[in-house]
């Protein structure tokens, strides 16, 4: 058993000689291609063009890119610490405009730039210290919340998830295996960007865990026939009423799992957003329409034909059984204890 | 406003030098390409390719198929009558097993053999003769479908349909947009054949009819945004319990718009098949595994991944609106009437 590349950020967004490193999600696993970004704003673009996805995993690249900033400023510009930080703040606002509809990115770069000692000399040793302290911080949290998601699995289970949701994911699956259940996993293959068939069902089979791939359409039919006993997507973001934003076509799961009886688990990482108190506080990203009307690259319609790209949608807390967080299983309705819950 | 390619099936299936043309839909709407068909049995590795699709349309091109099997056996064998019906049924069992789930098929076929008056030379040309007044009967059937189904559209209608509902959905909309009715199309993409895209996004815009692609999990946050009003999708074999077989992501739309209230209305063209009770009687078509493994040809996900493809799903009666026939808005539960409707 191999971990999977995607079980650990440093494995695929890292820096080499000044430059950040991405593997470009959009390829695997069939390719490593690797994007060099030599500034921030190269940063933002392959997070623009989903080099890179998943909350957590954007906020960590994103905060590379102002760490990016912080090198040149301090090799290439004579700035004072006023200047300094207004420079930060145009790289920090770049950067946190790419994705609108995750939690972490925001989260992450204000506290970077709020935690910076401007006493002390080289921002970007500070930077790089907070990158490497949310890294791990992630890590942990992903590893805990896996362990939480692990409570809920049953010898037996066939779990149905949709596009990647994370290591989180990833170690559940591992903790599970480890204790001797018997898991099998079907992927939503997670159109357009197709992150169900390229990261989860791969990432998955490098577990040595037997996963079946399915198109977006034939999960109520899975559902129906008795294949799937339990589901699980990760969450973007998570309102203090407990509505989940998450890759589109989550709510359209949620809605066939509660007709089916079928239990739906969000793996919610480090819980709730504060600043949205309902669901609609939290913003949906529209992407590119034309993004889906070709597939490869290949026009897949007419040319009178208008696209729409709702990146992410909400799904009401009655549609979710559990939120399953670094500190544990939480009921929707509940998510907003989160934060009084022991670490 | 041109008329669609795909609104009348002389259009992309006929019949040139003894041969059988196929406008293979998989290219559509990009290129034409033309699978031409010297025997039966190219004509049914064509169907189980999906150069051609939709249930009526796969039996006449079937029979078609039977047709250039008559004329085989007449230009080249030197058959008696018992030998040359024994030949029909084996090239009619042939095609029939091309795709389990549609009911014209098998209908269609067993009807034009049984009719063929073998004292009469020349039994090719009364095949010729059945297939032309089968076309002409489903042109008529899609026609009054159509014009049943503009009966429940309302002026503002923005309708969103799945997989390609045959030319019964561009009758209904060329009946509305004569009548001056504004209406809108979502279509949904429709993996793994990209049906949605290619062939009905295609016509509806080929009607000046304004329409937008979606991927097929879209389609619960378009309805939660109030920009769905009803629902259409085709059916490919309707069992007298009023359960629906159609393209798999029918059952899975028919959950999201039960969930919103909005009507889901299935275009049931000459009703259910008689000898089909319910729905279990119906037997759904499981396609290669492999086929959801990749796009274009291009593999989507790793190597240790099995796929699994559905290709048709069941809708219960309870979450159809109504069921629109050539003779009229017919309830689900009430679908058993059919034949006892007058013409």
């Amino acid at each position: 058993m191999s971990e999977p590349l995607l079980m650990h950020i440093n494995n695929n967004v890292f820096l080499r000689d000044q430059t950040l490193i991405i593997v470009d999600r959009r390829y695997l696993p069939a390719k490593i291609v690797e994007v060099v970004c030599n500034d921030y704003e190269e940063v933002a673009q392959a997070i623009e063009k989903m080099a890179v996805q998943g909350a957590g995993d954007i906020a960590v690249t994103a905060a590379y890119g102002l760490y990016l900033a912080a090198v040149h400023i301090e090799n290439h510009l004579k700035c004072n610490t006023e200047e300094t930080r207004q420079l930060l703040l145009t790289a920090s606002n770049r950067l946190i405009a790419t994705r609108p509809t995750g939690f972490h990115l925001k989260a992450l770069l204000g506290k970077m730039i709020a935690k910076i000692n401007w006493e002390e000399a080289g921002c970007s040793n500070q930077l790089l210290t907070s990158i490497n302290q949310a890294i791990s911080k992630q890590q942990l949290c992903s590893e805990l919340t896996g362990k939480w998601g692990n409570t809920v699995l049953e010898d037996g289970d066939c779990i149905l998830t949709h596009c990647f949701p994370g290591a989180g994911l990833l170690y559940m699956l591992k903790a599970a295996k480890e204790q001797k259940k018997q898991i099998q996993v079907i992927s939503t293959e997670t159109r357009p960007y197709l992150q169900g068939a390229r990261l989860t069902a791969w990432s998955v089979s490098d577990l040595e865990i037997p996963v079946t791939l399915i198109t977006d359409n034939m999960a109520a039919y899975c559902m129906s026939q008795g294949m799937v006993t339990k589901v699980f997507t990760a969450a973007d973001r998570i309102a203090l009423d407990g509505t989940i934003a998450n890759k589109v076509g989550t709510f359209q799961l949620a809605i066939a799992a509660a007709y089916h009886h079928i239990p739906f688990y969000i793996l919610g990482y480090g819980g709730p957003d504060k600043r949205c108190a309902v669901g609609k506080d939290i913003p949906v990203e529209f992407r590119n329409p034309e993004e889906v009307l070709s597939i490869n690259g290949i026009k897949t319609t007419g040319e009178k034909v208008k696209g729409f790209y709702p990146a992410f949608d909400l799904t009401p807390p009655e549609l979710v059984t559990a939120i399953i967080t670094d500190r544990g299983k939480i009921a929707p309705d509940e998510v907003n204890t989160y934060r009084s819950l022991p670490v």
